[in-house]
């Protein structure tokens, strides 16, 4: 049976995602290729009262593993409800983080380990498994000095350098478990260098025109 | 290093099991044996508020992965907040269903399968397995007879026998899965037999004196 393609992107924060991800899909507009943008946990209501108690910072007492099995929960509602039906529907679907921010957020930054993400993240993906991967390869320090020159960093970003660089480590540990899903594309360059380094890998792997 | 011990009571609706959970638990009190007991989900504030999602009626569309992977972020809190702590602290935990549950009811009545939920709770349980798991083998139809003595049966029970039959069939393949773990007893006799069985088997592990 046909299917559609599922891209994801990922990278540490202050890499430029967000930009990449809106050149991609004024690209699509522009070549009228349609594709279903999605930005977790977003797009459905279950999803955002599981993020809701996340988020509540009266929620403590939350652990490490009750947390990632609570994102696991939201994104398993997504794929159920929203992605899986696209893709069988043959539609390309583009999503802005998913679970390889599990396996760098909360594998590495949060130390549960590389067994324990992988067993959540297969279980929420089935056989549905991301296509290809873009990771924007940017160590933390390199994207923290970049950020730098603008206005301003929120407040996470400027106070846990340590933090970040062990999500950076749980990136690349991604990268050599997922060699054939997941793409670095280094995003040193101007963002249309970066922009055209993204579409001829979705191009040579058959996902987009 | 010592560590107590982890009971966990099984079996499908109407078997018996709170009666027997409250025997156990009147016989470890007159032999002076200290016991921590839980039922699921209860005991911690943050398991209760995913409880909550998980039965309000209004979150008609979540996916039985959703469902499957919400109760499994309930017990991972239980774990790390409430039965982690206990065991390490050298304490005797009797918790009325665990994750045997989830296998009979996600894994088998709502068709998730066995692989999926053995990897969520493995997740949840890590190094922290249950010591010994009682499960009152008792089919669902008899169950049923025994119950159509009673008052009356709620609705679920009375409208699916099917789907206790499923979860029942769960049950049989978990036993099948940790033979070593879980003890099959036939609570077809009067409670104080059953009682005497699951006293005789606690003893004969060293689980209780």
């Amino acid at each position: 049976m046909a299917r559609g393609k599922f891209i994801t992107f990922e990278g540490c924060e202050g890499v430029g995602k967000s930009t990449q991800v809106n050149m991609l899909k004024d690209y699509l507009k522009k070549t009228n290729q349609k594709a279903m943008f999605l930005r977790e946990p977003g797009g459905n209501l279950l999803s955002e009262k599981i993020r809701k108690i996340i988020l509540d910072p009266s929620n403590s007492e939350m652990t490490p593993l009750c947390e990632a099995m609570l994102y696991s929960s939201a994104r398993a509602q997504l794929m159920g409800q929203v992605i899986i039906p696209a893709l069988e529907n043959e539609q390309l679907v583009v999503c802005d983080r998913f679970i390889d921010s599990t396996m760098a957020y909360q594998g590495f930054a949060r130390d549960l380990g590389v067994k324990t993400i992988t067993a959540l993240n297969e279980t929420v993906c089935g056989n549905y498994m991301p296509d290809i991967t873009i990771f924007l390869d940017l160590p933390p320090d390199e994207a923290f000095k970049r950020k730098g020159g603008r206005d301003e960093g929120d407040r996470m970003e400027l106070q846990s350098l340590d933090f970040h660089k062990k999500v950076y480590e749980g990136y690349k540990k991604a990268v050599d478990m997922y060699p054939d899903r997941i793409i670095s594309i280094s995003p040193r360059g101007n963002k249309y260098d970066t922009h055209n380094a993204i579409i001829r890998n979705l191009q040579v792997r058959g996902i987009i025109k």
